[in-house]
């Protein structure tokens, strides 16, 4: 792998954002969704699936069939994954609250789940149970009354079981055999079988991500996901075995992913970029991890730790490993990151799989102002006024004032006629 | 106004998506500003708001003129103001927080404020201090160390006093007399005098909302407001005259808002309706609010208050007012609603500008799936994972499990070449 200064690398990948022809395709789909409903979604199902499905909801049958097809090794170490990504999601459920003057007002928030969320899971090779786990258990958590899977089906009308066990594992309430943008357009507006959702999240290819981008503001939607990447900021102390582990396991994602190490050790550099070429003749996924190594991986030179941190905080990765000598010491430097791996242990696919915290994050530099899929993605938030009759009698004529300086007469006259009422209660107890 | 069943109202309005043409001039501003930075932003300048400006930032001389400008009445009411939204959002604040396990491990949330925040102000007649302060309160609650206003100048190069101070309030740190679409285009692409930012908030006309919809993902926007609305949930309980003023209150915004009853009483139905009548004479902005009031306005007969919740839910209004005996009893039922006023004294405008709470609310139904402006929309998270040796001893296998049922042999290595040392130890410590 290359070895450059750090000032030089960029690290950015653009972003698929669709031909002309791809969002006109994904329009179509979206308008004939809305007017015909099922009758489109299947016959959209018989064109791209090749299949022709008459109801799109998994059976309970189907489900007794996946638990049949999975090994009880992974059934097991899938419902350990899902009770620690409960526990960590759990610490961020938030409270409903309410702030009390002695003036009698009291003002408050109130936290609450969405009541129907969406989960888009890829068909194919890209079906991943854990990312089944780390969409939906959030949303339980959250309290979600109702989880909704959408999928395409394979040729064959079913679905890879593994998603169907993870499904069933999450606590998944209902899912169907669609995919592509016509789920997208089902969940959005509705069909005969399939009903309409207030949010939705996941992975997806470009039509999906593009059906995402049209029905924003319908529906809410997560973030559109681009090519993800790892930064590995180490020293000396690290060992260059594990770094280049840890590396690989990002690069064979996808040829788009970034896998950059970033170190003021030119013998680790070394080091590492020679372990690289050892792992890397033994990966099944080898193409894909040259590719990514070669066009976007990297590893930055730089002066110290803290020209070190500079440049993560300018890549914002995704994933970020700190193999340095006492990293706690150094967390205060990440400004932004996505997830912080600390120490020689904690190799990301701890973080993918098992820990607890959530593997969907933000990418390509998006982590500056994007969180970690988590609990507050699937609430919703309502204030709340009880404004006593002591306050507005007090303060009733400053927002008077406000509102005609901005020439909003009726929004005066509104606090103005409970004043009329105050002045003449005060009239007749004067008397 | 309309008195009808329930059942029969929709309440839906279109929200503007622009047309093509709308589309592509906005594309090609983006381009442009993206190209060749100030100069294209002057040039749009002069062609949108006519006239020709050098330098685009405000000075301390202009912010200094704008106080003569304002009176001291308004002045104490908008620190007052800001003082009340300062202490509701304060309490929105969320801290970063760990959990240790006896095994060594500790999983963790950092919470740190967005960098760089950028701030739409509108011009002319929609030029609101109440919003700069409900806009930029939250984002300096949250701790974010630069905040940014752009907006767009009058013929004049002059921005509308009242807002510079308000800005001042609020601790705005930067501030340029740039509009438009060449206003989102300099946040997000950074151009010679305007440094990029990270997110964008703030109304805006159709060529801001399409500006900011094409920029979503390069940094973070705030939702696109649609035409806003109250509904009154109110029982026999409740005086007319209040009811229809605040109606009339949210009528006066837009032709487009939506102002509705919801009550079981044909008596305060009838009696709303004649206050409405009796209370728009007066109105200077009456045309505004007798169009509302005809098109989208509505009393809704219902049987009893909780098919008055059903609807209410239905609707998800922007802001909910439940005039009725004991609000508090009912609050529980209250399933989508942006901001909820409860009482006789908890008029609408008393939170659009004074009790703390933020103005910045969900419309046209999307109270469904989002939230007001908070604390948390200038917040980013980040997760820490650091893995203990022993629970990586312990569950590595799982993890490798997990990886290869996937498919993704490198992660599997990544925990193996960990394990590998594990053993060597044991073995070395067995001898």
């Amino acid at each position: 792998m290359r070895i450059m200064q750090a000032a030089d690398y960029d690290g950015k990948r653009s972003v698929e954002t669709g031909s002309l022809e791809q969002r006109a395709a994904v329009q179509s789909i979206l308008a004939e969704v809305r007017q015909k409903g099922d009758e489109a979604v299947r016959a959209y199902t018989e064109r791209f699936d090749r299949v022709r499905l008459e109801r799109f909801r998994v059976s309970d049958e189907e489900y007794a069939e996946a638990e049949g097809l999975v090994s009880a090794e992974v059934k097991a170490a899938l419902a350990e994954a899902a009770a620690n990504i409960r526990d960590f999601h759990q610490r961020q459920v938030r409270q409903s609250w309410m702030a009390m003057r002695e003036s009698g007002t009291l003002l408050g928030q109130i936290v609450r789940p969405l009541k129907r969320v969406g989960l888009y899971v890829p068909g194919g090779t890209a079906a991943y149970p854990s990312s089944v786990l780390m969409n939906a258990l959030p949303a339980k958590i959250a309290g979600v009354p109702e989880l909704v899977i959408v999928t395409p089906p394979g040729e064959d009308g079913k679905i890879n079981p593994a998603i169907l066990v993870a499904a069933r594992i999450a606590g998944v309430t209902e899912m169907y055999k669609v995919g592509g943008a016509q789920a997208i357009a089902a969940l959005t507006y509705g069909t005969e079988q399939i009903k309409p959702v207030d949010k939705i999240v996941g992975p997806g290819n470009i039509y999906v991500a593009l059906a995402k981008r049209e029905v924003f503001g319908l529906v809410s939607i997560d973030m559109v996901a681009g090519p993800s990447e790892i930064v590995v900021l180490a020293d000396d102390s690290a060992n260059p075995r594990y770094v280049a582990a840890d590396l690989l396991s990002q690069a064979e994602h996808d040829p788009m992913s970034a896998a950059v190490l970033v170190t003021p050790s030119r013998a680790l550099a070394e080091a590492v970029a020679a372990e690289l070429a050892r792992q890397l003749a033994d990966l099944p996924r080898r193409a894909i991890a040259e590719a990514a190594l070669r066009d976007f991986g990297a590893i930055l030179l730089v002066k110290d730790l803290d020209e070190g941190f500079a440049a993560v905080n300018r890549l914002a990765p995704e994933h970020l490993e700190i193999m340095v000598e006492n990293p706690f010491d150094q967390l205060g430097k990440v400004e932004n990151a996505g997830a912080i791996f600390l120490g020689p242990y904690s190799s990301e696919p701890v973080g993918d799989y098992f820990a607890g915290t959530n593997h969907v994050i933000p990418t390509n530099g998006t982590a500056r102002f994007s969180s970690p899929l988590s609990v507050d993605d699937f609430i919703k938030k309502s204030s709340v006024i009880s404004y006593s009759k002591q306050d507005l009698r007090e303060h009733g004529h400053k927002i008077i004032t406000l509102a005609e300086q901005e020439g909003l007469r009726a929004h005066g006259a509104a606090i103005r006629e409970r004043l009329i009422d105050f002045a003449k209660e005060e009239g007749e107890r004067d008397q």
